[in-house]
């Protein structure tokens, strides 16, 4: 019912994408120009929802775009999108330039000044150039296609390790439609980077409220449930397109087909973020049960998720389970030392309050895959549970962190 | 008034410390045996007050103590300390030993079993031997001296790089009082070691009740107002006691000259855990002005020296201090971007809402000295603030963290 098919934010009918350079990233050493201008656009007006960062240090990139959001009641033809530059802690000057990026895509596709949105992604504190960007849009705009959204997807890259897109078909009673997308992680080679964008597109027909909501709930679960290390940015946004092009309805934010399609595309590019994360070796998965409430669950999941402890325990292949004990217990979250039970893996190392630390050579076999999950049981007899998804912490993540910019 | 002496824990009249051998931590490659068992004992039953770990996953210790301490009335004649097991998610057996511990510390002084107290740092989840303990006990108490603190510290380091002791004498009009202490950090070179311990001393007449009022609002100024990786364990514990011993007397726990005292000792004890914290090379001094409330302004302090992106910048010497406004913008306190300023050391790189990117260079010089103030208003406009000591994040904290225990 919902199949994997090739390509990314224009499988979708309704939608093509551009990827171009207007020299905001410097060029390589060999003299390429990097691509860091992308457009999305709809062939008409599309129901648009939103989520963005709740960073309080907001980028004006994200004003910008929140704004045009409710003054279109939720319709987007265009979202411009730049790499290189955040346009974030730039004062009244970085505003204008984001009023001025939106405009330029506005009048370069031909619609209405609030039918287009901005977002932005590179270093924070220092100025975006308007006039690259104006350029940069124009010839975008000679570039869109269907095909391109290999060049979009590059285009949004910082020193994300790879570009990230991803697309599914939905098979329905009334007739299939298709669910992309593509994001961008944080890698931040060069430093001052940390942004997560994602951009999903669809070509169901659905109404922009009901969009948003189907949004929230999915994004909550996906996106919201990555971390590389615990540091949401000034500038990260979630959009969501739909142009209605198959003609197939979507009435209801429930309905639980689309959430799971819009889910799969959105959980695909967030475990491709944290597997892109800075100097990550591997993609670890935090699965609480036994929690008083969805909350708490969630709690627990984020502090062993950000543990610098247990990263570098996973890092090291390190089968240390009293740092995911230790990280619960400080959580927040209700907890029972007595009737806690800690896994990696298959591996049951803590079971009711009873260390099996015997088992730890069988845990360490489990670590040495890229792919881990440690399970946590709180022990408060609760059914609420959370899953999170992590990376380790590696010598390399402090290396790309600590070098100096110049 | 208050001026620094030689000495440590054993500084005040009334105390006697030692630190042994008993075999609980390996030997190492040159088959020294290393201290590992530390007695603090007063000449009587003195005024005791202790803050133990917030983390639900509390060690059988942990648990211990505060009952002795609640039985007592907060009178301890002696604190048992060992190195190289923590006592912690070791179940009911893990119980009994703490209980055995205390018990053997209280016959080997001859005092009630409710006025001997016990700590214990190390590994996680593995079992603690009571023989040993026992042994160590008695060769302790035979060791008991005047100018035996400096065993004693060493005794209860796991992997710190230095021992950590201080004291302060307090003239005033009354007589003179001394204040000393001794403390381990988290290092962690032999993996699942994580404890902050602290044991304070004064010869002060002073009653229980209002030593523990003092010694929490100490505490939360200062052990409290560190992190070297945000991780509280599952055994912290900072003791204080109280001999009496010098004749003058400390009846109000708002005694401005005895509240500076031990905190001017809790402090520099503080500021030595962070200075030796895992692979620290800088010791960073988070200054949080321009909050709404105390609340706040702690929490903005916490999440900058806490985040893995300021911490790794300044490793590198990186005046990022785009970092350091996103961390504040993302920490829940109250925070208004276009009124909020950075400064590093007396740089100001970001004045309410505007960059100046072009002192960085001023900036990175700041970063070179191995002790940094980072400063950053809310542009609240509320007149809160809040300080804290933190260290920077480097490779060498991942290499430590990382390698495996066998």
């Amino acid at each position: 019912m919902i199949r994997p098919i090739p390509g990314g934010v224009t499988a979708p009918a309704g939608f093509r994408a551009a990827g171009v350079s207007c020299g905001i990233k410097r060029r390589t050493a060999d003299a390429v120009a990097p691509l860091d201008l992308a457009l999305v656009a709809a062939d008409g007006p599309a129901a648009a929802a939103a989520v963005f960062t709740t960073n309080k240090a907001v980028a004006a990139p994200v004003v910008v775009s929140r704004e045009h959001l409710a003054a279109s009641g939720g319709r987007v033809a265009v979202i411009a999108a730049n790499s290189g530059c955040a346009n974030a802690c730039t004062g009244q000057d970085g505003m204008a330039v984001a009023r001025g990026m939106a405009a330029a895509a506005a009048e370069a596709l031909g619609c209405a000044g609030e039918h287009a949105l901005v977002a932005s992604t590179g270093v924070i504190g220092v100025p975006l150039d308007l006039d690259k960007l104006r350029r940069g849009i124009v010839a975008a705009r000679q570039a869109l296609r269907r095909d391109a959204h290999d060049d979009a997807a590059a285009a949004i890259m910082t020193t994300d390790p790879f570009p990230k897109s991803y697309a599914v078909a939905v098979d329905t009673p009334a007739g299939t439609y298709t669910v992309g997308g593509m994001a961008k992680g944080s890698g931040m080679i060069e430093p001052r980077l940390a942004t997560m964008l994602a951009f999903l597109t669809t070509d169901a027909a659905i109404e922009p409220a009901v969009l948003d909501q189907a949004l929230r709930h999915v994004v909550d679960r996906t996106f919201n449930a990555i971390t590389v290390d615990g540091e949401p940015s000034t500038n990260d946004a979630v959009f969501a397109l739909a142009s209605g092009a198959s003609g197939v309805a979507v009435d209801r934010a429930d309905d639980p087909v689309f959430v799971e399609a819009l889910a799969a595309v959105a959980r695909h590019l967030a475990r491709e973020i944290v597997r892109g994360g800075e100097g990550a070796t591997k993609l670890v998965t935090v699965q609480i049960t036994g929690a008083a409430s969805d909350a708490d669950a969630r709690l627990a999941a984020r502090a062993i998720a950000n543990s610098p402890l247990v990263k570098t325990a996973v890092h090291g292949g390190d089968p240390n389970w009293g740092r995911l004990v230790s990280a619960a217990g400080r959580s927040g979250a209700g907890f029972s030392l007595d009737r806690a039970s800690v896994s990696i893996g298959d591996v049951a190392l803590f079971v009711r309050g009873v260390p099996h630390d015997d088992r730890a050579p069988d845990a360490a076999g489990v670590l040495a895959a890229q792919e881990v999950t440690v399970s946590v049981d709180l022990g408060t007899g609760g059914g609420h549970a959370a899953t999170m998804w992590t990376c380790d912490l590696s010598a390399e993540y402090v290396r790309i962190n600590a070098e100096y910019r110049t």
